[in-house]
């Protein structure tokens, strides 16, 4: 029996998704559980790894069980089990064929920029950037991005495989109220939306940095069109903090 | 000069409000922050302690400084060099006379509780108790806890100081909404809102755990009478968690 997860979790304490040893992560947490569930260890497989910091709002796994139980036991028991900083949203029986990462057509990322003082209650999830934004330049910066590229210049050191993306959707939104699934508070601020096939590591936060520096105008629109095409990752801006990094959903 | 701080803070992560070696306080963060600014220890007084997990929408305190700074300065300064988890709110400039607690009237707290699951954002603020209660009868109880009484009962233990205190107002409302100063979640919850002289420790949480077993059905409206006439403080229900209580205001 195969089973797909949906999750989500404040990634304000995690040391990200990926198990590591001696470390307290999402992956980890809740492999545990599945390990206090079925008396055997279980192997969870995730859609992707998701950036230290970071939050879900639906983060997608399976993993294969070794005995049957009903989705909405395993839900009950994981949830039971669970540090409050993770919930199961969802537990669905899925055919062998499912992939979490492999089946996946595509995933979107949220990131939240507020120029405004942020309250201490929402520090962990929205990006205090003190500038005046031009919202218009960011927009006609993005849409170099647009479709497939070699991503070279906004990945991560060090990753060698292959850098090429589709990103099929950037929306770039300015708005006087914060609107999260858990909360409205009004506060001036600007949404990215970024959806892609797929996302190299710390991509969303490079191409959200550099659109920011477009939009204060440290740099100019058409630079962004340069750095993509110097497929060489010191052109870009700085990478913009995780904690206002949400996984929204993942597509398949 | 003397000044008054009123300041916002996220309780979770830190060792309550008052000082203590080796510990991560708020008492002591700000005390270090007016070192810096100084270039001298100075001691902040609180109006009083907040429990360990809790959270201030407005806790005050005083210092007397050694240095004449503007206002608002004070505040720019404090808030640069302050973690994230505390903001100051507003500085002033105070008589000689003004004591943060024994200037203080009243203190105002409040406590939320809902009976349905809590997202994974909100765990820290507001109470998961998955009983239905009955709010007419939490309501009937908490008018035997109105005005002057000795609170033994729903003190803490080892406190050896006097305990009558004067409640001023205790509102239990029930809501569909969940509405704090940052956040609006349709969550049903009951808000408890409760203004005292002064509080003995754990006596917010003691009480609203007593009224808690009184709405489920545990315990009967009249047991609260006894509960307080007792003076004993083994006799009230289990005392609430700590991260679903606010320090709303401090009345001078």
């Amino acid at each position: 029996m195969k089973y797909k997860l949906t999750l989500e979790y404040d990634g304000t304490s995690f040391y990200g998704w990926q198990k590591q040893k001696d470390k307290y992560t999402v992956q980890g947490v809740i492999e545990e559980c599945l390990e206090k569930i079925y008396g055997t260890p279980v192997k969870l497989v995730g859609q992707g790894r998701i950036d230290r910091g970071a939050h879900a709002l639906a983060q997608t796994a399976h993993f294969v069980a070794p005995s049957k139980l009903l989705p909405v036991n395993i839900k009950k028991a994981l949830n039971s089990l669970l540090p409050s900083e993770v919930r199961i949203i969802e537990v669905e029986e899925v055919d062998e064929g499912f992939h979490a990462r492999y089946s996946a057509i595509s995933r979107t990322y949220l990131y939240l920029v507020t120029p405004e003082e942020v309250p201490v209650f929402l520090r962990n999830y929205i990006f205090h950037y003190p500038y005046t934004l031009d919202v218009e330049k960011m927009k006609e910066a993005s849409r170099y991005l647009l479709g497939e590229h070699d991503f070279t210049s906004f990945s991560q050191a060090g990753e060698e495989r292959g850098k090429i993306r589709k990103i099929l959707k950037l929306e770039i939104e300015e708005r006087e109220k914060l609107i999260l699934p858990w909360c409205e508070y009004p506060i001036k601020n600007v949404r990215f939306e970024i959806e892609a096939n797929a996302f190299l590591r710390k991509m969303v936060r490079n191409i959200v940095g550099t659109l920011l520096e477009v939009g204060r105008g440290k740099i100019l629109v058409s630079r962004v069109a340069e750095i993509l095409e110097g497929k060489d990752r010191t052109l870009a801006g700085p990478a913009v903090p995780a904690h206002a990094l949400f996984l929204l959903r993942v597509n398949y």
